[in-house]
């Protein structure tokens, strides 16, 4: 039963790449298409700065979670039902991230498009951790790498979406406060993905049971 | 000749989830984005629940046929021209369904978009019933594994076709009715489905012949 | 060396069947989204008649060039530089094709729109035939196999684009002429088709050589 | 640990592939969909020569940069954080390229045009030479392979990005001038690439080693 259980993963992986891919390519739409005579184009252009600011965001947490999703489905060995379909969910959270960063691009300061933006990733990053947990929990890992997928299913990981979902109410009083809040996940990211890797590599290779 | 055929049937699944993965993401259209003052935002953004519940649903159904799609094609052993041409076609009507999800987004309450609406998933339905049928009298499933496609393409499997088509009929009379009608096949279809689960589980595994 | 080269046929498949996908599925533009109070909903519907018929044609069009692109390249057992050139001005063409496929839907009737559309499948239909020329002249192909590849770069072969082609001038002087010219080709394609298998499976298995 | 981080590698060339399929198939947007009466349709086409000769520019160097990825991870054996991180960089400029082509298009003679599509596509070029120096310089590249890769990370291949660079500033006193280094770019290319490829035929063939 081994060969086709792996083929159903990776056609999986397949077409979460192919949604992936098209999310991440959708937020150039993003940028408005200037009009109008040439004397305005510098002035439509430069308009357009918060724009550019939440693509590279957009494209940095689209980014990141596809590299957490292909570490995690790497080691995964097998699919159920379930795990299909957390998938499917955390995929349609993905795919608004297109438009809520056009919402933000034009409404950085609103409370709605912060909102709108935090509920987005929220949901994705919630999906992310469910998604994982199931697969641990079901023992859809293969046992001997379980060490690379559990931190992204541990409890330090709820920080993630924690931060997201609890900048929904922070955001209907000062959205410029629940964009703080995402910054300081941002900037504290790479301290805690130093201490996470640090303990993966310090987990004896276990490869030759394979 | 079998290494020639897998790749075939390899490379349709890839360019079939890529036509899937793009008309899923390309729901995300479905959403009109905000223009104008701030102050207007909230009233744009609340405005679009109707369209909202449209991408859920159209994600649900998309995702659905995919998840068919791949079960099936996980065990189809080669192809011939009729498959490929029922697959085509098969996707031309799933590439209609984020238009139509759009003209149900903004236009719930009418004949039109219902009849619309319906004839594309109608659409997918009946030619992922046809494919399926094909691929199982023509013998291109695997001989030990034709009980995991055969439900697909049985009597019962045609009420999914029959409700969409039969409420375009509906729709004309009373939208809201034919739209009763798929709700219903909705929360219906979890029980069948795990009665056919039931099914396949209690056919004696085959896998060693293979 | 091998195996690295197979890897590279690998890619270019991958890569075409993505632009391919998206392509056919960016042929859904082609319907504008209604606009304006329900009762005109029908009105601006119905009159989109000829886009759907557009539709189904470009889907049939691209379809059938996947087809053969699947075929021919399921045998391409190395690429060369020209290979991979030749692979991405044929894109270059198909990737026009939703747009002409848009402005054929909305001005069916006039020289500008049939001309455009004669000219890209045109291309398209050109440079499949040099390509898969290319690919046997230069002994990419899997001798074993070459019979397979051949009906689609002979002479025969060369009515495709010829009648495409032929048809831009046609054009100039009716769009309906030239639109019935490429009626006439689908019509006669299953005959020619039917022939070319035919001539096929004539041809004695050579498979176990492989 | 091998097969899994051939598994890794081949996941970020598909998702690669993804983002570059869709991006070189968004170049369409780069025209606009006519409107209005049939007897504004031929100037409302013809209008578009310089969209149609922008969208050939970014074909051949979207394409151009695929060809090289695909050359130079068809021999990377490992991936680590940083150059899946350069790849991610490397692929936000590649998406911004429909986009600036879309005002390059619009607006050829303006210095904004020229200065954007110089920054996206140098971005690109940039982040190309620096992802190959990082998987030599690690030494992710099979040994016996280097000699294929170093060609795109030695000081010769800084001339891509640095003439795009260089056009940055020269775009602001004349645009012309800019595109004019451009086109001095491509017509070097080919005799460039020549020698670059007789360098790597003279290198004695150390397949057996694999």
């Amino acid at each position: 039963m081994d060969e086709r259980e792996i083929l159903s993963v990776g056609r999986l992986v397949a077409f979460t790449d192919g949604v992936f891919a098209i999310a991440i390519t959708l937020l150039v739409v993003n940028f408005d298409e200037p009009s109008g005579p040439d004397s305005e184009l510098a002035h439509q252009l430069t308009d357009q700065w918060p724009a550019l600011l939440a693509y590279f965001l957009s494209f940095a947490v689209i980014g990141r979670f596809w590299v957490v999703h292909h570490r995690v489905f790497a080691i995964v060995r097998r699919l159920d039902f379930a795990l299909l379909g957390f998938n499917l969910v955390y995929l349609a959270f993905v795919v608004l991230i297109p438009f809520t960063t056009e919402v933000l691009g034009d409404y950085s300061d609103t409370t709605e498009a912060v909102v709108l933006y935090a509920a987005a990733i929220g949901g994705v990053a919630t999906f992310n951790w469910l998604m994982i947990r199931h697969a641990l929990t079901r023992d859809h890992i293969q046992p001997d790498r379980r060490f690379s997928a559990a931190p992204f299913a541990g409890t330090a990981a709820l920080v993630n979406p924690g931060v997201f979902l609890a900048s929904i109410p922070v955001g209907f009083v000062s959205p410029l406060a629940a964009e703080l809040m995402w910054t300081a996940l941002a900037i504290a990211w790479p301290l805690r993905r130093r201490r996470a890797l640090a303990g993966v590599q310090r987990t004896p290779r276990q490869d030759a049971s394979r």
